[in-house]
């Protein structure tokens, strides 16, 4: 297995959220002739746990899409309608813990550049899906939990190792369903990390936190539409019920008690300048450094919703299409990480716990299951340098990252695995 | 009895609504020595359909004054309170129908001109209740319906005579409890008037129309304070309630039923700059020419309310202070205050129906009881000229409106009791 | 000439304002072959006087589609770009007035039934652009045109015949650009008309009044997006900026001087949860019966769109997408249409004015264009049934009203040319 | 002199803001008295730089009654129209520093509780002044003042010695004009201090911070009533004008560089049901924990205010009210202080620099402005058990700490002075 190629053909086939069919069935193809226990499908993901499920029209196309491109339509059978989490376990020679690495496989709705200075166009591996790509590093990602794969097949270990690949991070929807399945319910040790970040190659930091809770909401109001000239009365007039949440929920009070965000990113209503507008949609998004702030604000959001609707009359429903929580990193599995990577060439700078992130991150369920049930978790940041920004049309890490961030992981989860 | 001293006597003394102590006082003696029968105080309106009530101290303050200004305690004693509605009747010498006569008594919170171009001034009769004033013509109103009682008190007449005193008229308060109280019941034909409203003197409107349905609203929203600095989240904010609801009333639609009003005359909230408000009030007001279009508006600035108040967690009640609804005059009425107004020296100007006003007039609950009920009623615009505007600090009437109104009554009234 | 045919040739091809060019290539060719003289494309309508003009793209591709459909390149050419408006003249034998009709070409963007019960598609006329149809009569007033073309090209009467056929009137977007080039400058008389609205076969009305003037608008509000966790202050949010507007233009007050309509049919912005939304586009329309209270509202929305964007500092435009004042019709030309109908079999019920439309219509330019230079003018209403209402799916006309309608309008036309 | 009994002086003669005639004119008695050099009046004070200045009329009422409560008027004269800002000044007997200690004299509009557990109340000094009261410790603060001002006043030391007694910290209004003046311009170290804040008897801070920046605004809109019925839209409606702004206020952005509050405390406008409301009145207030992102949110009010005005044609003002800034104390001086306390008994608990207040303090502009030029200064809290909070009609000190907080502060200053 040459990594490098791994990351390339996923970077060629980027594939958003709850639609990585060929993603995740090359990965079941690999750790099932690796030797791993192979658990995917509804098996691996609670159904009604994900959130903003991409309509069935979109889903179909992009299942298609992926046995046009190479997918084996008898193993992604059970993926079908968005059921795209593999969870691959092998047991040791020996009795032991349970050590997770996790690893998210989603991609971007942005088209990749297509200019002569961006590498993966210059190299002949640009996206093929066009509208998609890897922005975010989640193809290499997943190539460095194939090359773990790989290098742990062995067996060589006491305890077990299981590798969990989730959709569908982008947008914080994936990891609750996975969470809510029952597949970290097991596990002692939980390894997660990101690349890039804005650390550079060389640098790694054992731990991350910082990152804000958060909820993401999508509202839809129906009301009732007539002429507006002839009997504006009789309509129900759904844009006046959402801009009135609109600004009310822009008025939530700033807390005392933890650091707030909130926005309404989208509003969307009415047909036509003659029409009382009958629907209007809005989507939402609250941020909180506490959880629990960040209930109350989802609490308020809600309330503003009910009541603006029902001021106006309007039927109303609220879809939460995504979430996470804060991280906090264990100490000890923060030491571990740096012992392992002291052991590998190629990571110069040692450093403990990032802060300062106001972005959120849905592993963050993962590791509060595995905390709660008694184990310890982490969530590493493995510098890279990168060619532009996260999400941005031209971005793209430096892969020397990838042979590394294999041996790292590896390093670190023998250490645990005793 | 000289009508035009009567007059005077009333514009010094003026009383605004449901604190007409003196004035109810003088019209409950004037009736009882002329031979009516007198119903008045709790006997005459129904305390709990009262809109708009003063506070228990100016009532209290009010009615201490009116003992002061030469009031019998003993004959007011009944109106303690604000229960200042009188009704006096007298029976004919043959049976027939009951005709009544509607009067006014309530003046205004206006403080009534000083200088020497003011007649009342000049005159030496203008108000001694500072901050109030007669500068709607009640005080005429009043001193016509004694001057009535007077002419009539012969009783040769077929049927019943009632002539009807009502308080609190300004902000449309009174009449609705002297309907509810059942003093319109019995009626057959309805007389009521007003004096002036641009109208020059010698011309008479034998009814009235185009007046609009009106409701008056007292808002109060209850919540929590909270230090604005220290504990923002823990307050509930009056003033956000309010002015999202302000915002939505004022967007209530247009509608192609009837034509409508909206206004929120008066918000007041908060305390200070640091402390988030907890309580705020509010004064609306609804009209329409359409009693039922009325209806609705009052209804969706009802649901405004609740959700605005349920939205921020806050509490609320609303009073209804004022109330009135359109007025339809019967023709034959019409026609029988024309016949009557013939046959009077000074008025020279005969008209039937005007239209056009965008006010709002209580009688309409009166009149409309008597339709209900298989009667007929009219308003009549007598004509006079006036010194400034009505509600202006200058407002006065001409005099010799006085005897002729009360001629033209007694003709009309007459006709009609047969 | 057979005008069922035409009709019908017209609804299979029905086209969207300013994309008339297969319907306005077959006007100027019939037009040209029956001797009359032709104005059309830049020299008949002002451009940048059109308003609402669709993109550059779906103006090109309905260009293609009406060649690729039968019309003439060559006739078409100057009509590239939407310039759709065609006049045909025809001099008569002696001197006289001037005599123009009015006709409107443009389709809905409406998809047309295709049930066994819809005539159109039960007899193979259904539209063949889908997602276009004409649902509102506009195939059946341009067969009249042109059936009234044909029986007048004889040229026996007394001054000028001008037929005017224009786009775009949904939306009430063409006729102001076609009075703005000046078309009709030198008419006397002016006889416009619709179909249907209501009023059956046999039943016409010389003249309607009631249409509401009204503004249509387009905003586009631009501000600075940024990461709503990250940095929200960065952001200059254009849905804060829009749904301030959006609630302050519901709250523009009545008006006692005219009946009044506002209404914000669209509000779309944003791009997603974690972005503060950098635009924002509303469409919002104003009526009265008030061609100056119309103005005022107009102004009233431009000032809350300006300070709407200012406090949130983010920039702005307005388009005019449309707009109509009311209509007066002259007595003489509703009593000539009247006198016409009589003459002509099929109209049984003759009326006056109808009155009560709370619609608008952009031929009220073309009227007071004439009347303001000394002509007069009417738009009266021709009866026929329906199958369902106007822009309804089903909508469709019984077409004996075409041959009687030619009778009509020729009769009416002759009457004035002499 | 006995401290106790001037503290309990004050406290039954209490002041708020800008009226402390009769304290203001004791101080300056007492401090003329042992030999200090006075300025006060328009000498201590920039009059147009004072915030929240009362009436005229309530300065006028203030300054008789000082006179009528024993207060000497030709030494107040310098202060009528509240000038009651008073500077001390000692040289010492050798060359120094400038040594300035900070005092605030104002009350609170707060009617002092009546009950027999106030000890105020039993032991027989009760504000006299009803409706104001000292329950913030003023009164200690200003008698710990005169009693620095009786030891220091031997004149031993080297350097100079000022006592700054202030005007108007409540509502922080009166340390900025004080500042402006130039008063702390060639101050080289200031020790300002507070007694209690939840600190109990014997515990001492050296030091305080994470006071907020803050901005206190009153701003007025002025529009045009009109009748609401006959002619609403000739009206220009100043409290939608104010709910607009009130909304978009609270929607400002929570900042990624700083803390931030915002509060409309008050809102109040319109003057009844009938009437479009003319005028409105807003409280507004900003906080921060950094000084620049006040000033950004002070902008954003400004500019909401600006266009919610201009969108109802609206005139408005905006005066500041109030105003403070962090504060940042010297390592140096938290240290002086200790060390003082260490030398006096009574004070058990010694303490850095307490932080976590979110409230604020005007000395915060004596203590930058004293920085900016060089000099050092601290902000110390100096405990005592507290009878109820501070505002709370029942607060009330331990009048133990008088006499050691003089003790303290001689120390402190000789420490400096030398």
């Amino acid at each position: 297995m040459d990594i490098i190629q791994v990351r390339r053909d996923f970077h060629r086939h980027p594939e958003v959220g709850f639609t990585e069919f060929r993603t995740a069935g090359k990965v079941v193809e690999t750790l099932l002739a690796l030797g791993y226990h192979v658990t995917y499908g509804k098996d691996a993901i609670d159904g009604s746990a994900r959130r903003g499920v991409p309509s069935e029209k979109d889903l179909q196309r992009a299942f298609e899409r992926a046995i046009e491109n190479g997918a084996d339509p008898d193993i992604i059978a059970p993926m079908e309608g968005g059921y795209t989490a593999v969870i691959g376990t092998l047991e040791g020679n020996a009795p032991g813990p349970v050590v997770a690495l996790r690893f998210d496989m989603d991609a971007l709705p942005i088209t990749e550049s297509a200019e002569a200075d961006h590498v993966p166009f210059a190299k002949g591996f640009r996206s093929e899906f066009e509208g998609n790509m890897h922005a975010c590093a989640h193809d290499g990602h997943t190539a460095i939990g194939l090359g773990v794969a790989k290098v742990m097949a062995h067996g060589n270990f006491a305890g077990t190792l299981k590798l969990i690949f989730q959709p569908a991070e982008e947008g914080v929807r994936g990891a609750y369903a996975v969470t809510e399945k029952g597949m970290l319910d097991d596990v002692d040790y939980l390894l997660c990390h990101h690349l890039g970040t804005n650390v550079p190659l060389g640098e790694i930091y054992g731990g991350a936190q910082g990152f804000l809770a958060t909820t993401k909401m999508a509202v839809h109001f129906r009301g009732v539409s007539s002429h507006a000239g002839a009997a504006p009365e009789l309509g129900k007039n759904a844009l006046l019920g959402a801009a009135t949440a609109l600004l009310n929920i822009h008025a939530i009070p700033r807390f005392s008690s933890g650091d707030t965000r909130i926005n309404v990113g989208v509003l969307e209503g009415g047909t036509a300048a003659n029409i009382i507008p009958q629907h209007a949609k809005m989507i939402i998004e609250t941020r909180s450094d506490s959880e629990e702030v960040n209930c109350d604000l989802e609490e308020r959001v809600r309330k503003i919703i009910a009541h603006s609707a029902a001021m106006h009359e309007l039927e109303y429903d609220i879809d939460i299409i995504g979430g996470a929580i804060p991280i906090k990193c264990d100490e000890e599995m923060v030491k571990t990480v740096l012992e392992a990577a002291a052991e590998v060439d190629g990571f110069s700078s040692l450093k403990g716990i990032q802060t300062g992130s106001r972005g959120s991150e849905d592993a963050s369920y993962m590791i509060k299951r595995v905390q709660e049930r008694g184990g310890k978790g982490t969530y590493m940041i493995i510098g890279t340098d990168i060619a532009a920004p996260h999400h941005h049309e031209k971005f793209d890490i430096q892969e020397d990252i990838l042979p590394r961030g294999v041996q790292l992981l590896e390093r670190a989860a023998m250490k645990l695995l005793k």
